[in-house]
């Protein structure tokens, strides 16, 4: 059986608040399939994408193979080939369909997809009812698991579709354009801080994947951190200065991948016809001007976000030093939940802002195992730990995170190339000793 | 403007009969679809596919380029971007999109498709109205090139489809199996020819391919003839008698390939959880047992044709040994008119037999020019003429061929290695010089 | 027993002539050994090109295998890992290196080598005169085939070795470039010949590979022939044309691979600082003007020939067409033993010339066996016969071929694509009904 | 002009000690050639190895283009194209020579790089007279960084000569086997750390590469190091239970690497024909049996050496534990002044073993600058700043380092799948609070 106490440390819900969570979170997921058309759903772009039918289904798999084949022994799968379908890595849950082909499984349609999910919500809300006010049942834990991996499935959902839509010559929108007044970008301002042994970790009751922890000490030279993301005028200044072609300003494998790929810009920056650089976004394409240059800057590489770093003269940075800059302010930002669906400016402020919401922030520690890390035990324990080489680990959250997913502590990780995610730039560099904050 | 003279000679059809055959012809696309859902129309499984939806699209493009573009001077597009979207690979015609991604493109929808189709098929209709019986009109033999154009596309739409539901692991039908009984397969028989000079190429005032001439003289040695396609159960013994991993029988190339994609069987064929030789068809997966052993095998590639020949002692035919032996034989066979979607037995006789319908025949003629040979001009000449490398001919027709597509001179060509179509194997060999026949 | 009766009809050879002969071609290869630093014996550019050490070694291991292995019980191998290091592709006599690899291969040294060559001459001079005058002795055919063997890898060898040259930066000449002046060149002139039956193939005592029979009669259309190779300066003036960038000239396989590999000129050509158009050759590199432009052009593919030609409005010939206007004709020319390695300018003479030497000529006629072909039984059967698809035939020989290994029946074969032979253009076309010859 | 300064903090050489070194280290380096054939040193077996002869000359180019460039007004290359060919990586020392294509440079031949070199050599000496005893001299720094450079190349040369050897079939030795007495192996015991804050990186006068510094602090929670290298035995018990087909016991990039790349076993490792596990060795192959056993396993990957600690149940140390661990220890070992070209035998203690020498020691720290890193200015900051991602630090030193090379503050970096180099393991695991130490 799978040790659920060591993923979560007591969620402590309650029968009507667990069903509530369940009932936003498997909605929330429906929703943001209806602006797309059935024939949307099916394809996968690119070997990182994976078909809104897929994520439907494989979320559902989730429940289905975590909880329920554990808690409900009258559980009946509504056909045994999904699990070989459905599984996305799992290799100690069983055999599994190639990721590369996922985009080209035409049955089961939409509709018994959505027919799955029925199946598996009658079920789960059975156990929901079952587990009532015990907190300490065995599947709470995992209940909760299945809802925060669906979660990270939303925001990916937004990403793939996003990179789908573009995939086509015709660039069709998923939503209209914000209208968006032209705001002035608050100066960037500087937020210094002390070093020393700081602690850093999840501790205590609420939800954590296993890489949060173990809490534990690590020390921090005196360093600063930029107030604000990077906005896309200040990375069009990058853009405009050569930086593309500097070879100095990048690492040795981020020169080499920025040749072999021809990238001139961050993904989803084009030229139109005229020249001018303009951006795809969820709500279609539009000139890089005015308003959108007081947005953040998305959708760039680890490569991109350090080349950029290195040419303004400051670094990325540290995880450690994020998560001790972020203790303590409130988890705010521009979350999906405001339905924008794409970074937003930074209000005029010297504050630390933007921590969480709008863009991921590219961090220069790479993601491994805190001191003394152990995964789950079982197939669960794959959800994060074999992971753990030649990725990046990114802080905060975007604006494809729901804000109930977001944490001081969550460890977001992608390897340097990776650029369909929302991800943005926070400088960072070494402080001034003088300086007092 | 496009010389429609090179195209046909005289095809003379009256208002009538073309408007009969316009309105066949499409609707026979569209029949192909109905039992298709509408994911199964946007994927792609591998690089030869192209998705239903771009076949029901890209034949459209062909009226509305090489007809209506010419003939109709009030016609608009729906969308000047389809021409994009649409064109296969007629550079002459303009830019078009890469073949690699038509399966990523998810709109026009389906529905958008369909409405696509409609408002050519409008345009057509007041077209052919005005063209009346006017049999010179330069559109009419552009229509009918737009027809044979669209029915070869109604082959690929099938060949297409059954490796898309292959593709899938639940590996659906597209209609159910044909029930048959069981047939005592006739035992192959050798047809003999002389040699001598003989014509070969089409003329006259039907309907051709420019490959299809210019007429002209080959002379021929003695021949013979098998009277019937190699079976499913002939086939079967050349792969259990260690076939594919007998190097001597190979060509190099075929080995290579053999060895690099680790075949072991046609295409389709595959071993069941008990280690029983199964096929997939359009009916769903058989057992290759019984009645299934008397059907020609199909879905092999030159080389697999050219070694089973090999082992067999015989070879394959050239093409204007089949031509020579075809002519004046009908043109008749079980195609796709049958709704059978697969290839069928042989009648029980050792006359000349399944010349067409069922499978497409390997020829170990290479795909050329005939003495010559001059495409026609513009964008239209590069139907075939640029194709005339590194291909072999195939004669006859196949299961998923309209009769009205098939013909004696018909020049069908594919590489080596292709195995998606209806292909199988008719033998031949050098004759006896006594032997009277 | 290998049938040595298969391969060549009654060579006739007398004791005192074979070992002459034999003499002759093995000091040969080692001849063009001499300019060359032992490094440069030892890699290869790229996956077609063999080491030259490898060259060496194959050529005696053929002897060995074919030759001594059968006929000589007393023979010893002087390392049993040589054959598996020097077999090329004769699945049938073993197991073998990985082609890919050859050029990786540091030991046995380049002295070792040419040990296995003297250890190999030594037995094979006792076996010759042990035959003495006896021509019906089974060894005799296969010593001649060995012969004709290392003869084309001496072509070979100077293919390759070109290719490694210009591979380096430096560019280093395997010979000093030879002086020429400047020569007027013959206008193109055209041969016109009656179609009609013809025989075609080999027939006779003398040597010929399996390939060149079964002697058979085929039925040529009226034709004309250019009366010289296509030179440097008319290639030329199709290259400031455009012609690499015009899609109606070029087959659609053609012109896929001109964009891939990003071809604007004949392998070998390149701009200098200056822009000025230069060509590698064996004597290092020249400008392309005076007498360069005279020259054939060569190192064309058949993709580039075909192109040319369609350009030129003019097509290539077929290797029928090309036998029957060489038949007769003596077999002269610019050999390898004229010392030049590079074609040379054809005389002022409207008579048919360059039919051998120079430069290999790409014919239309794809490398497929003639009516009843069987190839030689045995590994021997390996050497022509399993490579008859996806390649075109070449007649006549270049200036890297032996003048004793030329013949009117010879069919040499490459794919579309290659260019690193010295592979050149005549041009043909249907010829005028009127005109007389 | 390069800031030496950033380089080396004071290395304050007196003349004839400098002297002493230059020539020694260059010495050295030719005499790692002196048993392998002109053949051996012109290839590259795969894109990771450079041959020998590339490494001679590149070593001296280092000379040429950082000091002499810099430093000697009068000295002219032999060859102005050297710098094309030789320059490794050195984006700011202008074009270089695609790295893939190393291994099919013929010319220079051997001779003329070992001219090239006394050419470098002669210049060298002629400026380390003029330097004198003047420690502060500006070329001082940068030679000593020219010598480290080349003792890098040094342990390259007989890592890339290693994999060149066995890549051919003969599996040539490089030297003699040692002959060595079996050996009873330590048995594996723990010395545990206290944890608290820990000084790292480079401080002082002494040699130390760039990216040895700033030194800073860590903090370190409690942990324990094995005593000495994992042994052959001990891994082998880790392939005979299955640990390259077991799922869970690796990182999943490293699953897919493994079955990419069918590995199971240590490169080198290989069964013979009997079955029986063997290891090739710069001294031939060998059986892993007796003797071998007890040598440390070598030539794995990150992966392996982390899928192997999950399977031991412990893991790989950080460096910083490592670098904690080793401070104040002597820098003893079997480096490569010990001739044996292969790890040896721990000594039968239980003291804290094989720091230096014998193999490398992955560590779980991704290859990251310390807080506060910059690179060197100019092109010599290339030499490890732009290296810093998707790679993992590895501490110690070699069986084919140099004594005088090593040192408790130098990261060496490879990535994940890296397995050429001589790459070992150490054991590290939490500690136990209570246990005393």
């Amino acid at each position: 059986m799978i040790r659920s106490d060591s993923l979560v440390a007591s969620p402590q819900p309650h029968a009507a608040t667990l069903m509530a969570r369940y009932e936003n979170v498997r909605a929330q997921t429906e929703a943001l399939c209806a602006p797309l058309e059935v024939e949307d759903l099916v394809v996968s772009s690119m070997p990182d994408v994976s078909p809104t039918k897929w994520h439907l289904a494989h979320t559902s798999w989730f429940f289905e193979t975590f909880v329920l084949a554990e808690h409900d022994p009258s559980y009946r799968p509504p056909d045994p080939r999904y699990a070989f379908l459905f599984n996305s890595y799992y290799v100690q849950a069983g055999e599994r369909h190639c990721r590369a082909m996922r985009g080209l499984v035409t049955r089961p349609t939409v509709r018994e997809v959505f027919a799955y999910r029925a199946h598996v919500d009658a079920a789960m809300r059975r156990l929901i009812q079952r587990i009532g006010d015990d907190a300490a049942h065995p599947a709470a834990g995992l209940i909760e698991l299945g809802l925060q991996h669906e979660q990270q499935h939303q925001e990916l959902l937004l990403t793939d579709i996003k990179h789908v839509l573009w995939t086509n010559p015709l660039r069709p929108a998923y939503h209209p354009q914000p209208d968006g007044p032209a705001r002035e970008v608050a100066p960037l301002a500087w937020r210094q801080f002390d070093g020393g042994v700081a602690w850093i970790g999840h501790e205590g009751d609420r939800f954590a994947y296993d890489n949060e922890g173990p809490r534990h000490r690590v020390f921090l030279e005196r360093f600063r951190l930029a107030s604000r993301l990077v906005t896309n005028g200040e990375y069009l200044a990058f853009v405009e200065d050569g930086g593309y072609s500097r070879p100095e300003l990048w690492l040795s494998a981020g020169l080499a991948t920025v040749q072999a790929n021809q990238w001139d810009a961050p993904l989803y920056w084009e030229r139109d016809a005229e020249g001018r650089w303009t951006e795809f976004t969820l709500g279609g394409t539009r000139l890089l001007e005015g308003a959108a240059l007081a947005d953040p800057v998305t959708h760039v590489s680890y490569y991109e976000a350090d080349a950029f770093a290195r040419w303004a003269g400051r670094r990325l940075p540290s995880e450690f030093e994020w998560e001790t800059a972020a203790r303590g302010a409130p988890v705010e930002g521009r979350f999906v939940d405001a339905g924008r669906f794409h970074p937003g400016p930074a209000a005029g402020s010297s504050a630390l802002q933007q921590l969480y919401g709008d863009a991921w922030q590219w961090t220069h520690s790479a993601y491994v195992g805190y001191p003394n890390y152990k995964p789950s035990s079982g197939a669960i324990g794959e959800y994060n730990g074999k992971w753990m080489a030649d990725q990046w680990v990114l802080r905060g959250a975007s604006c494809a995170t729901s804000q109930s997913h977001a944490r001081v502590t969550y460890r977001n990780f992608f390897p340097s190339d990776a650029r369909w995610q929302f991800t943005g730039i926070r400088l960072a560099d070494g402080g001034v000793a003088a300086e007092t904050h």
